[in-house]
C-alpha cells in the first residue's frame, strides 16, 4: 500500500514554478464554484511524523481563499472534549456546505496511536475503523466530498529527515523525543496504519497515499488531486432525479401495534400523585448530588404527538434539578446554520458534559417521524437514519452517558380534548397552531411511522420507555420513576 | 427491537381467505416482471427456533412459481464447504438476475450461534457482522434486492409452542433436545440476535421482524412485505443516468511510478536458469507432498500485459505438480451465467479446497484494469472494487489459504518484439489478435491503472510480487523462488 510512496518521487523547481500559478488559479475558481454548489469538502491530512503534514495544510491555505477554508490542527483533546463521545470534537468542526474543512490530525489519529502503543487490541482497532467507515459513509450520504491524504516517508528517508531537522538550530525544536520514539516504532506504525487504511478505503472515500520525500512533489500532488476531485464533483453533480413517491407507512395486518397495545386507562389520583411527586423529586435531587453523578452525562429524549404532555413531564424533572446542571433543547425546524450540516449535527453539538443533564424536547427522531411523514426528506434518507441514529446513540452510551428515551402516548380523542382546551384557555392558546390540527389529520401515518421507529431504535443499549400519558399524573410519575430507578441502578 | 413482535398479532381465517388469492396473483405478476427486470432477489429467513421458518419458506414456494425460486435450507456445512472461506457456500447459491433466492438459514446463523454458545467473543461477532454488512452492501451495489426477515416468538409463546409440538405424536419428532437447550438460552440468544440485527440493519437492507405466534399473520405479513418491496423496485427502477465520463488514469507528476522503477535489465543466462529451474521444481514437488500441505489451499494470481509471460510462468509451476492437485482458470470475458452474478462470483466458485492449487491466469483484477480502462464498468463500480477485492482476499487468507499475486512486468519495446515474434512464428500466431494491438496503444492508461491497483491492493495480508519479466528466465525463476520460499515458510 505504501510502496509507490517510497520511490523517491520529486520534481524540479522549474516544474513547480510553471505548474503552481495555473493550479492556484484553478483551485480558486473551484472554491468559488463550491460556494454556489453547496456541498461541504472534508480533507484529512494524516500520515507519519515529519512528513510535512502541517506544511501541506499551510500551502493549501496559501493557495486558496482562506475565508472559505476552516483548518483544524488537532492535538490532545481538551477537558470539554474528553467528557463527550470520541467523535464529538470532530462533529463540532465539520465544515458547512460550500466550505472546505481541513483536518490536520483526525478521527484516525488516536485509534492508530493507541493500537501502535499496544493499549488497544487489533479487534478494537477494527471496531473503531468500522465505526469510522460508517461515519464517513454518512457524511457522503449527506453530500460531503471526503478526501483522505496519507503522507508517507520511507524508513530511511524519515530518519534522514529527523536528523537534518535536529542538526539545524532553526528547526531542531521541531524534533521531540516523541518523534524519535515513534521512529523506533516505525514498522509497528506502518503495519497498524496499513490495517486502518485498508479497512476504510472505500469507493467513495479512498485513501490517497502521497510520498513526502520532496515537499514540492508532495504539495503539488495534493493540490492537483484536490482540484481534480473538486472539479469532477462540480462539473458532474449528482443528477436531480425526482424520487419515487414515498408510500405512507402501512398499518399492520391485524391493526394491532405497540401503541394500541398500551393500556391508556392507567390513572393516578391527584392526592397520590402529589405525594409521590414530592418523594420522587426529592430522590432525584439527591441523586444528582451523589458523588458518582459527575461521572456520567444524562441525555433525556422526549417524543410524542402534540399535546401528549412532553413539556409538563420535563418541568416535573427540572423542578428537582439545579438550574446549572440541565439544559432543555427544544427541537423546531432547523436553522440556516443547521441546514448546512448533516441532520444529526445540531444534536451532537448539544451533548452534555459529565455531570450535566441535556433534555431534548423532540429530537433526532424528527427525521423518521415528521420528516418522513411530511416528505421533508427522501425515502433513502429516512431509511438510513435508523442505523445512523443507532450508531449515534451507541457512541453516547459508550461514553458512559445515561440515555433515556420517553415516548408519551395519548389517544386521538384525548388529543382532541386537549386541543380544544388549549383553544379556549387564554394562557394556553400559544400552544396550539394550525399545524397541530393539520398533523392530527395524519394520525394513522404518524402512528405507523412511530411504530417503525420504536421497532428499529428500541435497542438493548438505548430502549424506549413507553409512557401511558392519557392521565397526566400517571404519565409524569412513570417518567420520574423510570429516571430515578435508572440513576439508582447506575450510581 | 422485538417488542412489536410480542403483541400476539393474529388474523382470522376469513381475512386469510380473502387476502391470499389476490396476494398470490400479485406475487406471480411481480415474479414475471422480475424475470424481465433482471435483478436478483435475496431473501433471508432467520429467527428463533420453532418460529415456522421453513413453513414460511414453503408457503412462498406454494404461492409463487417455484421454477423461478431457488430455496436453500442450510444445515451444517459440508466437507467441501468447510475447506473454503465461510462465505463460499453462500456465494455458490446466490440467485442469478431475474430470480429469487430464499435462504432458510444464512450467513447470520453461525456467528449468532457461536456467540450465544460463548465460543466467540462479542468483538468477533462485531467483526463478523461488519463483514456481513459489507457483503450485503456489495450485493446491493451489484443490483440485488435484499430482504431479511427475522421470525420472532416471545419467550412464553415459544415454550408453549415447543410443548404442544412435543405432545402431539405427529409433530413430536420436530422437537429435539437442542431445541430445549436453545430455549434455556432464550435470553442470551435474544441479546446476541439483537446485537447482530442492529449492526446489519441498513437503509437498503433493514431487518424486518415478524411475529410468528399466528402462522396466518406471519405468512401473510411476509408475503405482503415481499410484494411491496418487489413492486417498489419494479415500478421505480433506478434511473438510467449517463455516468460522467471516466477520466483516463493520470500519470504521476514526475513520471516515476512503481513499474518504471523496476530494473528490467535483470537477466539470467540459460545454463543457470535450467539448473535452478530443476532444483526449484524439485523442491516445489516435494513441498506439495509435505504432510502440512493438505492444511492449506493455494491460490496463485497471474497478471501482466499481453505477452508478459504469464502462460510460461504458470507452465513452469504446473510441470512440478501432480495434475490432480491444480486447476488453471483462464479468465476471459464472462459467460452469460457469470454476467448474471456479481463480478466476483466466478472467482469465488473456483476457490480451491485444502491441498489444492488454483491458478488464475488473469483474475478478479480485470475489473480495475481492462474494465476500468475500456469503460466496461462505471467509475463507481471500479472505485468500490478495490475494497471489495481486499475483503475477498481477506476471507481467502483467513481461511489459511496461501495467496500469491504476481505482476509480470515487461517494457513496451519488449512487448512489441514479442508481438512481432508471435506474428512471424506459425505456432505462436494464435496468441496474437487485433485486440492485443489495440490494447497496446493504451499503454499509458493501462500502466497508470496498474499502479493504482498495486497501490490499493498490495496489502500486508496479500502483497503483490512484482516480477521483472523482460528476461523470461529471470522472471520464471523469481516466480518459482517466491512460491517455494512461501511454502517453506508456511509448512
Amino acid at each position: 500500500m505504501f510502496e509507490s510512496a517510497e520511490l523517491g518521487h520529486r520534481i524540479d523547481k522549474d516544474v513547480w514554478d510553471r505548474e503552481v500559478p495555473p493550479l492556484r488559479e484553478a483551485l480558486l475558481d473551484a472554491q468559488y464554484d463550491l460556494a454556489a454548489a453547496k456541498f461541504p469538502v472534508v480533507i484529512l491530512v494524516a500520515g507519519v511524523d515529519g512528513a510535512g503534514k502541517s506544511e501541506t495544510v499551510n500551502t493549501l491555505n496559501e493557495w486558496m481563499d482562506p475565508r472559505h477554508i476552516q483548518t483544524h490542527g488537532l492535538a490532545e483533546p481538551s477537558d470539554e472534549e474528553r467528557e463527550r463521545p470520541y467523535m464529538w470534537r470532530y462533529w463540532r468542526l465539520l465544515p458547512p456546505k460550500g466550505k472546505i474543512g481541513i483536518f490536520d490530525g483526525s478521527w484516525y489519529t488516536w485509534p492508530i496511536l493507541e493500537r501502535a502503543y499496544g493499549r488497544i487490541k487489533t479487534s478494537d482497532l477494527d471496531q473503531d475503523m468500522a465505526r469510522v467507515a460508517r461515519f464517513e459513509q454518512m457524511l457522503i450520504h449527506e453530500g460531503a466530498l471526503v478526501l483522505k491524504f496519507w503522507m508517507h516517508l520511507g524508513k530511511t528517508v524519515q530518519k534522514k529527515r529527523l536528523k537534518s531537522l535536529e542538526k539545524d538550530p532553526k528547526t531542531s525544536w521541531r524534533v521531540t523525543p516523541r518523534d524519535w520514539k515513534h521512529f523506533e516504532m516505525y514498522d509497528t506504525f506502518r503495519q497498524v496504519a496499513e490495517r486502518a487504511l485498508r479497512a476504510t478505503s472505500t469507493g467513495d472515500a479512498p485513501w490517497i497515499v502521497v510520498e513526502a520525500t520532496d515537499p514540492r512533489y508532495q504539495r503539488l500532488t495534493v493540490g492537483r488531486i484536490l482540484l481534480e476531485r473538486l472539479r469532477a464533483r462540480l462539473d458532474h453533480p449528482a443528477p436531480v432525479v425526482p424520487p419515487p413517491p414515498s408510500q405512507p407507512p402501512a398499518p399492520t395486518l391485524d391493526g394491532v401495534n405497540i401503541l394500541k397495545a398500551l393500556d391508556l386507562s392507567k390513572r393516578m389520583d391527584k392526592k397520590d400523585y402529589e405525594e409521590e411527586l414530592l418523594i420522587l423529586q426529592g430522590k432525584l435531587n439527591l441523586l444528582t448530588r451523589h458523588r458518582n453523578f459527575r461521572k456520567h452525562a444524562v441525555v433525556l429524549v422526549f417524543e410524542g404527538v402534540d399535546a401528549a404532555g412532553k413539556g409538563g413531564g420535563i418541568r416535573r424533572i427540572t423542578q428537582a434539578l439545579d438550574a446549572r446542571r440541565y439544559h432543555i433543547h427544544p427541537t423546531a425546524a432547523p436553522t440556516e446554520e443547521e441546514r448546512a450540516q448533516p441532520y444529526l449535527w445540531r444534536f451532537w453539538r448539544n451533548l452534555p458534559r459529565r455531570g450535566e443533564v441535556a433534555i431534548y424536547d423532540r429530537s433526532w427522531y424528527g427525521r423518521v417521524l415528521v420528516e418522513r411523514v411530511e416528505g421533508f426528506c427522501s425515502e433513502a434518507d429516512w431509511r438510513r437514519a435508523y442505523s445512523e441514529i443507532n450508531d449515534f446513540e451507541d457512541q453516547v452510551v459508550r461514553n458512559r452517558s445515561l440515555l433515556l428515551k420517553f415516548w408519551l402516548s395519548i389517544s386521538q380523542e384525548e388529543q382532541l380534548r386537549r386541543f380544544e382546551e388549549r383553544e379556549t384557555t387564554p394562557f394556553k392558546r400559544f400552544k396550539i397552531t394550525e399545524e397541530d390540527w393539520r398533523n392530527r389529520e395524519k394520525w394513522p401515518a404518524y402512528e405507523a411511522a412511530t411504530c417503525d421507529m420504536l421497532d428499529r431504535t428500541s435497542t438493548e443499549i438505548a430502549p424506549w420507555t413507553l409512557v401511558e400519558s392519557e392521565d397526566k399524573h400517571f404519565g409524569r410519575i412513570k417518567i420520574l420513576r423510570t429516571l430515578v430507578q435508572r440513576l439508582e441502578d447506575e450510581l
